[in-house]
């Protein structure tokens, strides 16, 4: 590994090996931590990727801890690249009492105001540094990549696919907060990080984005039916709309008696990752 | 479900539901929590039931949270059962400083010693108690159970088993504590808890048991060798050769390369729940 990438730790695990580096980030001004599973034919030959998104509160350790996707990546052969969901200690008081808003809620938007402008860019950090980052120092095959995550990090998967589809293959939700400028998690982040103007929201929004005529990467989305967030936060039901008025072919599921944790994101990650794998570039 | 067991949650998961639940248990003198996987299987039939024991700082959450165990469970329509580690708000204030004794280190005996004894009793909370109260409240087949356990659990499910071979089928354990009474740990929690005679610790020794003519349940012992615990607390090697005086066939695996984590346990718990599905009563 180059210096750029320091890395933390390493464990085998299923065929391949979980690490865990840091890297100063220029984006966030602080040093950011990200995990990777390279897969057992890593060892052997470039492979493609898929990026995971983690939702409100979360790092970069839940998903590869709780979601058993190892199993998945290694029968496909891909990698997964898991960012951490903020920057971290950048001594932003304001940053700390809310699950909700700050550490662990950098809702993958590249903030404007104050205090968060200097560091909370989760958007430009992920697209224009730690995917180059990846693609230079592992063994990424040339092409594009696949992006994927959960409720906060479903819409931030929704919103950087769309928003590059000469980057992405294929983008996938869990439970995503489909129309952030409408709900109150949307409300109350978007005018802290982007200002009380509406409009300055919108290329955070991905029914917004799809109602202006995003280019139609192919879309699925999980989502349960006994999530406790889903009428409030979520609202599936404007994405189909927007999709339907668009003629976005959406790869909608609803799944019966499912809520909002990792067991639902478990149950449903294999799924997910052969829908990445049969869209990335071979 | 009956008035003894109050049901404190249940997830969808896979293709059945994690429930965790809490009972008044007579041994531990305690409210205790445990977590229950039953299969899809379950909803229409009865079906064969492997427990779990988990090691030292875990709770009834670690292994259904991060092995990735459900998908495997529902291949084979086997119930997993995940007791906690230990009494919980007991009042012992000796129970709280230290990761290896007390709270979340119940080390799987029946303590005969003053702070311990009122409450510190896993060994008979999990034989006389927890099983059978699952085998009356849920669908559990009449037979034999397995018993699989990681570390301090992997010294449980040892113990448990060889000591009640008309209970369980079979028995495999994840990075055993092998020989407690010749390693540190065992040292220091036998003394608080069974009190400083040696010979009173034998009773939970797998190596001893074995060495006194056990009954040859199937057994089979999963070990990394970059394990950090390896060569000072779990010693494989005294139960190898426990073994192979005895003419005890053990299933032994040294994986190279693998830790003492999750990260282990979830490569091969498949294998594991496929052993014991292969020995359980159908």
């Amino acid at each position: 590994m180059a210096a750029q990438l320091e890395t933390l730790a390493s464990f085998n695990s299923f065929k391949g090996i979980v690490s865990y580096y840091s890297h100063a980030s220029a984006a966030t001004n602080c040093e950011m931590t990200f995990a990777v599973y390279l897969p057992a034919q890593a060892k052997q030959e470039s492979v493609s990727a898929i990026v995971w998104l983690s939702g409100l509160t979360c790092n970069h350790e839940n998903f590869i801890t709780k979601a058993g996707a190892q199993h998945y990546a290694d029968e496909h052969g891909v990698m997964l690249i898991m960012p951490d969901t903020s920057p971290r200690n950048v001594n932003i008081p304001a940053a700390e009492p809310d699950y909700d808003l700050g550490y662990g809620a950098g809702f993958y938007v590249d903030a404007t105001q104050v205090p968060w402008a200097k560091n909370f860019n989760m958007y430009g950090y992920i697209i224009d540094e730690l995917i180059p980052l990846c693609q230079r120092e592992l063994p990424i095959k040339p092409g594009k990549v696949g992006i994927m995550g959960h409720s906060m990090g479903g819409h931030g998967a929704m919103v950087l696919g769309l928003r590059n589809p000469a980057l992405f293959s294929s983008i996938s939700a869990f439970s995503p907060i489909c129309a952030p400028s409408q709900v109150p998690w949307g409300d109350k982040i978007f005018t802290a990080y982007l200002g009380a103007e509406r409009k300055d929201w919108l290329a955070y929004d991905s029914c917004d984005l799809i109602a202006k005529g995003a280019e139609h990467l192919p879309l699925r989305v999980e989502q349960g039916d006994a999530d406790q967030f889903l009428n409030e936060q979520l609202q599936p039901e404007l994405l189909q709309k927007a999709c339907e008025s668009e003629n976005y072919p959406l790869d909608y599921h609803l799944r019966r008696g499912f809520d909002h944790s990792y067991y639902f994101i478990a149950s449903f990650i294999g799924e997910h990752i052969a829908f990445h794998a049969k869209h990335l570039t071979r």
